[in-house]
């Protein structure tokens, strides 16, 4: 038990403190008026209610595992799914209460003190996260490998965060973009009345749908890259390093946590809201690489770990730019959907597929490169299993400054609700253009933060695929042989399945919310003049419901392929399901990401005036690549980073079983 | 010698005798009226013109990779691909030619005799197609091997038939889906003029579409998936049992002959002429089935070749199946893509992405217990060799009726063209119910022709990878290295970046058309009367122009990128990449083809009166469906089956290249 030991949980402690710190400032923040009260507390609400519905839900699904677990594993294993479980839910309550709290107050800043402010509260509501997010992570890994010095039982934890993840995920997926489809198509396209209008049935629904969506949901998949990157490495350093390999990898993140701290009181006192959120970026980075480098030559006594990690915060960067390139109407594809979008919806669509298939390119080389860089600077052939310490330390490079970047990718969703309550409020034309402002500053970092997601979900998942390799004990996994071939292809279908259930379920519940915002126009007397209130519960229950009916079948999916595939063709045939699933998953959310971000900007370019503006046919043929793009980027495309890194956790909890009985199927052949 | 190895090349003229005999039947009937005459030689002259400027560009390419092959391996593999690049231009041509000249006299048996004739005379025109592509295939290989005996060299005769089905698909696929997007947009959606009529500019480019993509197109890439196959079995027959393995192909691949030509024969006498169509099928397969078992006890001593066999004929019919499962409007995908379309476009796109998402489930499962079966049941891991063996016969198997099946995928074509040359000479009703009944099985046809291509492309590029993979002399491609899963991933990425590609240019030449047509339709004063007959030729210029500068950077790039991939990464990162892009492509080929066929059938599903029939909202928004559809069911769904065939054949053909100076950008790491 050494310094290193000690300090990571004691790190993460500070990084709940810290927390807790911003979360009881934003407390003491006044919510405004009673109007604004009222309307926010609609939302939060709305909100935890779906939470905790969902957690009640989920907690069939994690006794059922757990029980499986301690017959199928160990009883270890078992309580550290448990606790990754627990860990991951409570990230996500707090850090979503904080932010259903922040959003009112930010409106009220702005109202009252202007932009400064207003960005300091919705930061502030967004770094809770994550902190809870890094502070919970660390704290968890840590504590488990003191107890249980042996990295196969801290995969339970990996799985547990990964378990609520991906229903997190899908769930809130399915929920923001039900609400918002269903808001959007009969209310600003149908009815004419603007977005977040408070007339509409379905704009509380819309409004939780943010919180549940992108703060939770966004929350939970990267607490579970997050601790899966922390996991792989210390599995495989301590096959490279022994115990060295183990405390490299957790004072790096420490080190990372500290940084993000730093970082979020360098966001500030700037005109410009995206200014002040990439300092913070900047400077928690530079700290990063810094001590990256220091404890590279202290602990491990080599600078070839330091590439590794170097690597990989250039690949998370490098794929933020490109997404960039592809999503912003600064650039070229959006501009051609535009252009396209002229000659009608079916050119816009032809356009938006293309724009997001062409986009994969970029991000799939860098990723290529990024690998080998880290394998072959850290050990390479000579030393494979230094090479894929690398691979794992290039994740937990690029998730090292977590903190920050959850911190600045859930402050958009709060400037969003922001701008939302300042609206239904009815709140005078500067307030809104602050909420506006900074809501605009959060649509480009939702696009980054995607990409930074996929990013580190790829990376992630691959050291994950690395550490199973080792676990089950295979010198290679032979891609000449049919079964790994057979395993490549059904994990390559995957993705695709899984994305057809996820977008056909937020059809299902748009379609649903569409004739429940149609039925309140049509019956409640009163209600387009404003006289009447729309019944706004039945909205947020239509989503809630559907949510929770439609995260079932794909989340048990990803639990049950697995195992099947594992006992039935051996580890082998799984490893090849692994890597197909991570090949087109990995396309798959960046091709969806990017094409729903690249129709969402081309939308709002044509609002700007361009092509003809609002309401010309161009504008109509763009809403209709939004309405797709929708549940791209915000449904299926994110939960495919969370379908790779459960699929590959779940192999690598089970490796031992599959060892002794896998392949049931083929040894009837031999 | 003997009578197998003399009896193939025998078998495969007697094939080319019967093409010419069903070509000079077709040549006596009567191409009716002088309004008929004109029309059907501007569709000819338009396609044959195309296919001329095709082939002259692509000699050039063909000059310079015969340059390159003489050099990098050996004069006798340059000269099998010349000839391979010949034959499939002399298939593409002859097959075409014919076609062009079917079409208009099945309108006139149509006019003059009813539908058995009809249907006799389209189908008549197809079958010269499947007979010239098995009897060049069957020829080219067998006389290459009595000349060289070495399947390395034979290899080039299946690169020289990639080539050229590769740009032919692409060009092909760009021309016709130009030309019938743009037709469609102004004519039908704009002009509101019926589809084939002939005031609309595009109607003439629009049927020379039909030729150039689905008849010469389709026949270049079975052609290739054809002798893929037969050359994967030689290659890997070799291997496992000597020179009776490659008799056994051989004769296999006679006998499927021999079975077609009697299977044609069945194609008639009917009042319903899908049971026609079936009915050849069904007696080609049987016969095959019967003469598979005698040949595999008697040549191989063994019944295990056998249900390779049967494995692959038995996944092409399932996934026939399934294609029709989930691309017909008598099922429910379909209806639900139909009944989506009434909350707009966006939810109508939304269905049909989902459908043809979920649609890759089934095929993909059945291609993996397939290859499973073939090899395990005829080799398996205690004979490796004769198990990938068994792969190859699989994919032999599933195209050894390939006479009879192109014959009725050439079909649908003519039958369409014929249908446009009845409405553009406005011939009575009755005419045009005939060639509207052959038009509509010939839809059916299209889709079930797709599944059976992508079907056929994986199997064959499948045992051409393993082909692959005794050529490099790899025991194993190592999944768990690194610069193997970069291949992966790049090679996973490349269907993306190929179908962006393609939809990109679709796009573009399609807005030039619909700008043409509109100009055409403002300017000549008198067309919309009838008085005046448009420029016909200024649209076949754009479409043909369009589909020769587009399909370069795509067709290069299928070439380079493996070579580039081989010689910096060596070859078992370029056995990655062929994996990787096998995968994605398999799934992006059947997720387009089914999606389009699904979007196609709903708008049609939709005119026949339901949701509110033609003119309905719902119909608008299932035009745009189906707009999207054709790009991705004629244009980049088709083009991947030949980009995955493509990339192995090179990869086989350079393999030596690669072993000897592979991998010099890893070669600095170590």
């Amino acid at each position: 038990m050494d310094f290193v030991m000690i300090g990571a949980p004691i790190v993460g402690i500070l990084a709940l403190l810290f927390a807790l710190y911003k979360a009881n400032y934003i407390e003491k923040m006044s919510p405004g008026n009673d109007r604004m009260k009222e309307i926010a507390s609609f939302i939060e609400e709305g909100a935890m209610a779906f939470l905790k519905r969902e957690y009640r839900a989920l907690s069939i699904f994690v006794v059922v595992l757990f029980i499986i677990l301690i017959v199928a594993i160990n009883w270890q294993t078992a309580i550290s799914f448990i606790l990754g479980a627990m860990f991951s839910v409570f990230a996500g309550y707090f850090g979503m209460r904080v932010a259903t709290r922040a959003n009112v107050r930010t409106t009220n800043a702005a109202k009252e003190k202007g932009m400064n402010e207003a960005l300091n509260v919705a930061f502030s509501g967004g770094s809770v996260m994550g902190m809870c997010v890094v502070g919970l992570g660390v704290i968890g890994v840590s504590v488990l490998y003191m107890l249980f010095p042996d990295p196969s039982i801290i995969t339970g934890f990996g799985l547990g965060a990964s378990s609520i993840a991906l229903f997190a995920r899908v769930g809130g997926g399915i929920y923001t973009k039900a609400a918002d489809v269903g808001a959007d198509l009969v209310g600003k396209v149908e009815a004419g009345i603007p977005e977040d209008d408070p007339r509409n049935p379905a704009v509380i629904a819309d409004n939780v749908g943010d919180n549940v969506g992108d703060v939770a949901g966004m929350g939970a998949d990267l607490f579970e890259s997050y601790v899966g990157a922390i996991i792989s490495a210390i599995t495989l350093g301590l096959a490279a390093y022994g115990e060295k390999g183990v405390k490299f990898a957790l004072a790096l993140s420490s080190v990372g946590i500290l940084a993000s701290i730093i970082g979020v009181y360098f966001v500030r006192g700037d005109k410009d809201p995206q200014k002040a959120l990439n300092n913070g970026t900047l400077v928690s980075s530079i700290i990063t690489v810094i001590f990256a480098f220091i404890l590279s030559r202290s602990i491990l006594d080599s600078t070839k770990p330091f590439i590794a990690i170097l690597a990989g915060l250039a690949v998370g960067l490098i794929i933020a730019r490109i997404t960039e390139y592809y999503t912003s109407a600064d650039y070229v594809p959006v501009k051609r959907i535009a252009s396209e979008s002229e000659t009608g919806a079916g050119t816009n669509i032809i356009a938006g597929l293309s724009v997001g298939m062409m986009s994969t390119g970029g991000p799939i080389i860098v990723i290529a490169i990024g690998i080998l860089v880290a394998f072959y600077a850290s050990g390479g052939l000579s030393e494979p299993i230094s090479g894929l310490y690398g691979i794992a330390l290039a994740a937990v490079g690029m998730l090292s400054t977590a903190g920050m970047t959850i911190a600045v990718d859930a402050y958009g969703p709060i400037a969003d609700n922001a701008g939302g309550i300042a609206e239904m409020c009815d709140l005078p034309e500067e307030v809104r253009d602050i909420t506006d402002k900074l809501d605009s500053v959060g649509n480009t970092t939702a696009a980054v933060g995607k990409g930074f997601a996929i990013g580190s979900a790829a990376l992630t998942a691959l050291a994950l695929f690395a550490s199973y390799t080792q676990a089950v004990h295979l010198s290679g996994i032979n891609l000449t042989e049919p079964d790994v071939i057979a395993g490549l292809f059904i994990g390559g279908m995957l993705p695709f399945l899984f994305s057809a259930m996820t977008m056909e379920a937020v059809g299902k519940a748009a379609f649903s919310m569409i004739e429940e915002v149609r039925r309140q126009f049509k019956e409640i007397p009163g209600i387009m003049e404003g006289k009447a209130t729309p019944d706004y519960s039945t909205c947020v229950d239509i989503s809630t419901k559907a949510a929770l009916k439609e995260m079932v079948i794909p989340g048990v999916l990803a639990v049950i392929v697995p195992v099947l595939i594992g006992l039935l063709l051996g580890p082998e045939a799984l490893g090849g399901l692994i890597a197909g699933a991570l090949i087109t998953g990995v396309l798959m959310a960046i091709f969806m990401a990017n094409a729903g971000g690249a129709w969402d900007n081309a939308k709002k370019y044509i609002e700007e005036g361009n092509h003809g503006g609002k309401g010309s046919e161009a504008h109509k043929a763009a809403v209709v690549g939004d309405t797709v793009g929708d549940p791209f980027k915000d449904t299926s495309g994110p939960s495919l980073n969370i379908l790779i890194k459960l699929m590959t956790i779940v192999s690598l909890v089970f490796a031992q079983l599959f060892l002794n009985y896998g392949g049931i199927l083929l040894n009837l052949f031999k």
